[in-house]
């Protein structure tokens, strides 16, 4: 178990490390007076998600099981959880603290996420009740129904590593909060000003998500090291695909287009990488930056909604893509845990089927969940700023 | 012991990682014009302690032990020492090389805490030298007292990670510089600037110090696993508990209070967090930062000491309060190690009792020998530069 | 086998994030207009030789042996390798995902390595075929030649972590691409002003260098642990020299100064790290960044190659002074690898002769085929952007 943890450890780390990388890559796009309050926002799950995880969250994420739908209270605030004893969440691969503190920095990301798409005029207030109430009601859920035994796992709906479970909830839950909050004000005008943290912000993520992505194996096998190899192939494909684009579109490569392609990349091979092989990440990098592209470029405009720094056209999107692909190329030649090949592998339709079943619930009980928040909290706390601080930003973090 | 030293080897590399991190968080702090000369101070310490550690402050550390005070001249220039053998200082649990990185890693960091107290006015000269003396006679002896077989170790004081080797002692040790040193000529006017950086050196120093506190187990094992989770606990903690002050104290979280908040809680868990529980890392987090947060807008405005960017404020109280409440929380049930249970943890009042005299014995010791470094190096090297290079610093970095 | 895996994971992982620093390292010499272009230039490797290296390059380089010269097409589109077996090139210590993924990481930051001599002036579209071009015909030869079974290696020539493969290469390839794309039309005045991005990018680097030169043992041994030491050694006496060097010939410590002598210090092991003492290193960091100096304040300047970033003073000069002095150093009492040991370790002339004849070899393969594909490949794409692109940069990345 020594090996198992040393590697888990390690990839913790690396897990957390992408939120700061995050706070980076969303703080270098926005305007020079919001870049504090950016990186704030981002930052700040480094704190509440944590104490929320340790509470509840892992109880309800992965404690018992009610109607294959949510875990239980037995492990609130960690009461009777032997923090040394093999996890059996983990498969016994590693012990309850090491899954629970892996487990705990994907719960520190994914609220991060959407942050992206409120950046400059939300209350602050409401931010933070809105993370607490969408932990609770959202995500240990979908942990829950996906990777704790609920009824999305036990149908054998696949997610490596946290397509449905972080990217489409945290991407819906990003268009749905920029829909009731509104666009911004003042539009920025141009590209962004500070690519130098977007890149840092950028490498940082990709650097972190070989921990994300490798670390889901729990231990580390030749799976392990096909999602590590997948992830780098997928990405490297989808920063080629986006230059490409842009260089057709706008007849030059840009540093911002390289690395929204990597990130698209990064996010598409998420739920897949651990079961596809090196041809099907080619693929699935290639097919969700260009969609992410389409949607981001033409459909959005359309839309009407201020996803500010494309949480949803980025992540949501992407992790669709790389969610139903799943079921395309999915193998059990690749990962024993496939219990049904992708249609591409030779499975029939069966997974396609089932993965577009869980994305599609998980879209409608984000979407649906969200809103009732939205709704309710709007009635007790400020959801936007004022306009006046929203066009004096440089007094909020003075 | 190839796992274990695999765990070492990663954590050697965190923990180097932070002194980076270091000099952009105080980095991000000072004037436009400060900044280099700041990032050098801190940076030029990954090269003359590693130096001096190989060439004698391992034996003075951790080869033999005199009068339970100091090590010997064995190993000077590692003569005598098989770098490949097991480490009898680790418990044979990694190998000599492995041990030596790892707590060179240590040897870096612990200088260039106290730069923080000096920035903009020490001459460098001054500063390297100090350096070099400092870590003869207050850095390495503190090394043997505590983890080499010295007194406080065999007394039974507690220190898992280096409250009172690290941060104790370079706090105290910022506090005498700059009463020496006196005060800068013109104040910073405002809050930091540039505080990008200064959430790139916290997020830099928080994984690293991953490395600093589960690395001091020496292997892969439970209490490295608590101590990760510890860690992040009480930092989690700690940042929430400074931006509920800030927003009581000054109607608005801040960015620069969530990234103070985050490192005073990382300082007062590293001496704990191999011995207590999550519960304990959550009280030592609050109340650290409740103490650090009262020190630095109380009482530091009362001493007249220009502790620049609060090396002191933050290292030195929130490592004192840590090291003490280690007395109040260690638990034999959490590592075997800790002979003598914490006052809450049922053991009565003995191991507060070692935890205050080593507290009080470090801050002592460190208080004279700096002193007493200090007034005969001024005899020797000026110490301040000249009000015209003060206030000319564009012309340092040329 | 785990275990060794998880090191090389985590190394690989590593030697990934020294790219985006090294473009950060680029990044903050260059003036403000060419920032972008010079993080994307550096960046795109992270794309492109992932694809080249999945494609063919792992195949020429590692699967057979023609003529000792290269390899074949066998493992094309890493076709016939069972990727989770363990890899015959690695010993058997890991398995060929391992390795591939380990090795690809190289194959990323080499020729970033020469994006520093042409910032700012040459043609986008031309460095990515020159990219593909050089990995093709010289990378993967260079890689079989001393890693893969070719004649380098079957002689006895000693390369640790890359000095003949990653250094010299780069830095002659520089070098000669600097040469035909001529001087800059506009010099920058003074000293880079981006200072704290060129630590990010040396901290970003060095931390890496430890997975590069650690890893390059393959799995977690005492091997592995000795070449972690070395490197920190003789990247610190590098420091210090170039320090000192600074102070005597400009009286001032700088930053840029400290930052440039890690460099160097980090490049001048590479190859010797795993091979030689700890007294070794500190004389291998003290020659290199001498040499270097000298090349870069007194050499360049008659030459008239504008070098920009002196990749070739830094990584070249270093990385031959490194490859030599392994001959002068390599000893069998720290690696059994070792046939015969250097001069000074009491082998007497053999090994320095094979030192010198391997590092003449490459700097003459490397100059020839890279002169070739230049006058090819400037028949074909245009060199150099226009003079009135370059003197409006800014319209580059808009």
């Amino acid at each position: 178990m020594a090996s198992s943890m040393t590697f888990i450890f390690i990839c913790a780390v690396l897990v957390f490390f992408m939120t700061p990388g995050l706070a980076f890559f969303y703080g270098g796009m926005v305007p020079q007076k919001q870049i504090n309050n950016t990186l704030m926002s981002v930052f700040i799950m480094c704190s509440i998600p944590v104490l929320l995880w340790v509470i509840g969250g892992y109880s309800l994420s992965f404690s018992g099981n009610h109607w294959n739908l949510i875990g239980d209270f037995h492990n609130l605030m960690l009461n009777h959880l032997n923090l040394a004893a093999p996890s059996v969440a983990a498969g016994g691969k590693i012990s309850n603290a090491a899954f629970l503190l892996f487990q705990m920095m994907f719960a520190i990301i994914t609220p991060a996420l959407f942050v992206g798409a409120i950046v400059g005029r939300m209350n602050f207030k409401f931010l933070i009740s809105f993370v607490i109430l969408w932990s609770i009601f959202v995500y240990y859920p979908l942990v829950h129904l996906v990777w704790g035994g609920g009824f999305l796992q036990s149908f054998g709906a696949l997610d490596f590593a946290g397509g449905l479970v972080v990217h489409i909830d945290a991407g819906v839950t990003a268009l749905i909060l920029a829909y009731f909050l509104g666009p911004r004000l003042v539009q920025q005008k141009g590209s962004p000003k500070n690519l130098s943290w977007v890149l840092l912000g950028t490498a940082m993520l990709w650097v972190g998500w070989y921990g994300f992505n490798a670390g889901s194996a729990l231990s580390m096998n030749s799976v392990a090291m096909q999602a590590m190899l997948t992830t780098t192939v997928a990405t490297a494909t989808a920063m080629l695909t986006w230059m490409v684009l842009d260089v057709f579109t706008k007849r030059n490569a840009t540093l911002f287009g390289v690395c929204s392609g990597a990130i698209c990349g990064l996010v598409a091979i998420t739920p897949a990488c651990g079961f596809v092989s090196v041809a099907a990440a080619l693929w699935i990098g290639l097919v969700a930056t260009l969609v992410s592209y389409f949607f981001i470029t033409t459909v959005k405009p359309l839309l009407k909604i201020d996803d500010t720094l494309d949480a949803f056209g980025c992540h949501g999107v992407s992790g669709i893509v790389g969610s139903i692909m799943t079921g395309l190329f999915a193998s059990k030649s690749i990962n024993a845990a496939v219990t049904s090949n992708g249609l591409f592998a030779g499975g029939g339709w069966h997974q396609l089927g089932l993965q577009l079943g869980a994305t599609g619930f998980t879209i409608l009980y984000t979407a649906v969940i969200v809103t009732l928040i939205i709704l309710v909290l709007k009635q007790i706390i400020r959801m936007r700023i004022s306009s006046a601080a929203e066009k004096l930003q440089e007094d909020w973090d003075a």
